[in-house]
């Protein structure tokens, strides 16, 4: 088996294994180079498979897939205001739950072992995540304007002071400020010192459209990233999401503040709201990571996938074919998101003393075939279904392609059921004229 | 199972059946409304499939297989100059038929039913093809410039006059002549000539890059185009691969001469070669199919992911979420495509008196739960490996994922033999000091 350390020079082990005792790596080198002092438990034969970190999904809304499909081809605003907010005025707790359960399974097919989520009834997130297996970065989504302030600020606190820390360490909690036009200063000042007082970080949306530039130019006259910095957002851990429409201070704010940045490019894509500079912000030294976005706008949550649109679209963007080497993309999607999430020391290596998320790839495959460099045929050939198997926290979370901690047939139908129940909820409304 | 017969108004069908008599469809309809005269020598039985037209590939270079993940993140001329040239020297028939192979599993695996292809010793392209039961476009790639250009003419001729409606029909063949900076005018008339007489299309490179435009622009005074237009090649069917760089004249020509346009946006962007207008050219009424170019650039031949990049590639670019919706881009990946390979009549759609040509896409998975719309699923959603079972001609050349033409571990081994020889021998060159 070779292994793709992810961890700095050399990174690239053939015939090598990896030696795992309780949740973290033990050993990882030559094939019977473990002390041997270390005595499995198990021994996990991989013939023709490649290990590599778990990827890293900086930056979704698990719940979400419940609307996949279900609105495509519009623009941002009509998105929005048509289908996406009537359908979610009609979410319960339990419809979260179960589209949670949906993204964990399709996450877990497609190697993903870390998560970071933003959305509400987090609780039942968790309790989605718990089950699975996954590691996941959870919030609460907050409004800072009108009477959901309040709730929201309560909520998130209490969310944080239940979950952080949480599902043996696997889940760790955050704020959520949706984002700077819907969090207004006063209001991030206040999520500002309960994040202090908590000691977590703050997980925002930022800089994602030009029509958010342009409203924060009016109504602050500085850009967004310029206004979080002076309302002191970036004091804490940030991890912001999507950051498309940069100019260079912004760029220099978010590498000298090491804040960390979900590039989202598939979501960005498809609703069409712009590339984001991810070679000037490497080049500047900024934490970059990838995120997938929700299925509403991506349509999955497939990793490899965006690898993929994240190069390619730098390449063509830049009219650089340089760009984004199949490496560092790999690095993005792994280590450097571990880092984007404040995981780094923890996630994304395969190193001693790194919790054990590993996945498998399987590479027996016409499109993996011949093997000259495994890099770029995982960057730019492989696809979600080459996962073999998936480890996280040191346990086996699916083998040989069958999931191990969820009833999957179970969570289609549940997922099925609840999408089905939201669009009753809107139509019922739309006929009693409300 | 329902139906996408990419056959105009209301061409989906929710529980439906199709029924195939010899390589053709007989009838397409609601469950148990086939004629009582059809009497099936065998049922599939498809709970949870979605039946559609098998994809088009409209360019590819079947052999450069054997080339994936070789040369990566370089710019396109010293990926040229410096990594594909100096192995493509090494070639023999015999590699070109082990990547055609592997090039012909893969696209099985994808559901890729036709493909076009342009490269040499295409008898042996021709036969891995015959192998393979797929239906493909194949000629012989021509360099109008020194000693080859007399060989590749007389090579064309005897490879059209060999396979052209060869395999039961299933090949066709063309005149290839490479590219406009390769192939100077007098030689393309030349080859004009030639394929009048034998009453073939033409398949050539068009517009790809900047520098092309640039090499064109100053030795003509024209663009490639105009230049081509000039020369009378679209007095023919043409099949153009890439047309990146167009201006509003370049469109207006290959949209009035019906020139069948390949896009290739996979390959556009991880070569940076730019982003081709579709939505204009759509505008302009051209006929536009997809693409995936050869592996070398790409990495794979995978539809789908051919798919996703070029909606959301056009979103992005055109700054328009609406551009290119997923049925239209379902379209361009099968009718659209065989009317750009001149099939257009016979293939791409779900229809009686079509070629029965049809895959069947399993979506009991995560990532296409819940199900609300069939054609964003497709395009946005679905992965290549959710191709459950493929149909050629008639004939059922994948079922579950399990291929019955070929024997993939013998197709594997030999891409990695022929790869790792070709490897061997320009190394050899390399100490031989030539």
């Amino acid at each position: 088996m070779a292994v793709l350390t992810m961890d700095g020079a050399g990174d690239v082990l053939e015939k090598a294994e990896i030696a795992v005792k309780g949740n973290e790596i033990y050993h990882v080198g030559a094939a019977g180079a473990t002390p041997p002092d270390f005595k499995p438990g198990r021994v996990l034969d991989c013939p023709g498979l490649v290990a590599m970190p778990g990827f890293v999904n900086c930056h979704t809304h698990a719940a979400m897939t419940l609307f996949r499909g279900y609105a495509d081809d519009m623009p941002l605003m009509s998105w929005l205001k048509e289908k996406i907010w009537p359908l979610e005025k009609h979410l319960t707790p339990e419809h979260i739950y179960k589209g949670a359960q949906l993204c964990c399974a399709e996450m877990v097919r497609g190697g993903t072992t870390t998560f970071a989520d933003m959305y509400f009834a987090m609780d039942r997130v968790a309790q989605a995540v718990e089950e699975s297996g996954l590691r996941a970065v959870l919030c609460r989504g907050m409004i800072g304007l009108g009477p959901g302030a309040e709730q929201s600020m309560r909520e998130s606190k209490e969310f944080i002071a239940r979950w952080h820390g949480g599902a043996d360490g696997r889940v760790t909690a955050m704020f959520g400020p949706h984002a700077p036009y819907t969090c207004p200063p006063e209001y991030l000042e206040r999520v500002i010192e309960a994040a202090e007082e908590a000691g977590v970080g703050i997980h925002i949306h930022l800089a994602e459209t030009r029509d958010e530039i342009n409203e924060i130019m009016e109504k602050y006259g500085r850009s967004p990233v310029v206004l979080m910095e002076e309302t002191g957002l970036f004091k804490l851990p940030v991890l912001a999401a999507h950051c498309v429409h940069l100019d260079d201070r912004d760029i220099e704010i978010l590498a000298g503040r090491r804040v960390g940045i979900a590039h989202n490019p598939q979501s960005n894509m498809k609703l069409a709201s712009g590339v984001a500079p991810v070679t000037k912000l490497l080049e500047a030294g900024a934490l970059v990571g990838l995120g997938t976005d929700g299925a509403a706008s991506n349509n999955n949550l497939d990793m490899m996938e965006e690898m993929r649109a994240a190069a390619l679209l730098q390449k063509v963007h830049t009219q650089n074919a340089t760009a984004l080497p199949a490496g560092e993309m790999l690095r993005m999607a792994t280590a450097g998101g571990a880092e984007v999430l404040g995981l780094g020391d923890r996630v994304g290596r395969i190193a001693p003393g790194m919790l054990a998320d590993i996945i498998l790839i399987d590479m027996r495959k016409p499109h993996l075939y011949p093997l000259h460099d495994l890099y770029a045929h995982i960057a730019y050939a492989a696809v979600s279904s080459d996962v073999h198997t998936v480890i996280v926290d040191g346990k086996v979370v699916m083998e040989n392609r069958l999931v191990m901690t969820l009833d999957e047939d179970a969570v289609l139908a549940g997922a099925q059921a609840g999408a089905e129940s939201l669009i009753r909820a809107k139509e019922a409304e739309k006929w009693q004229g409300k």
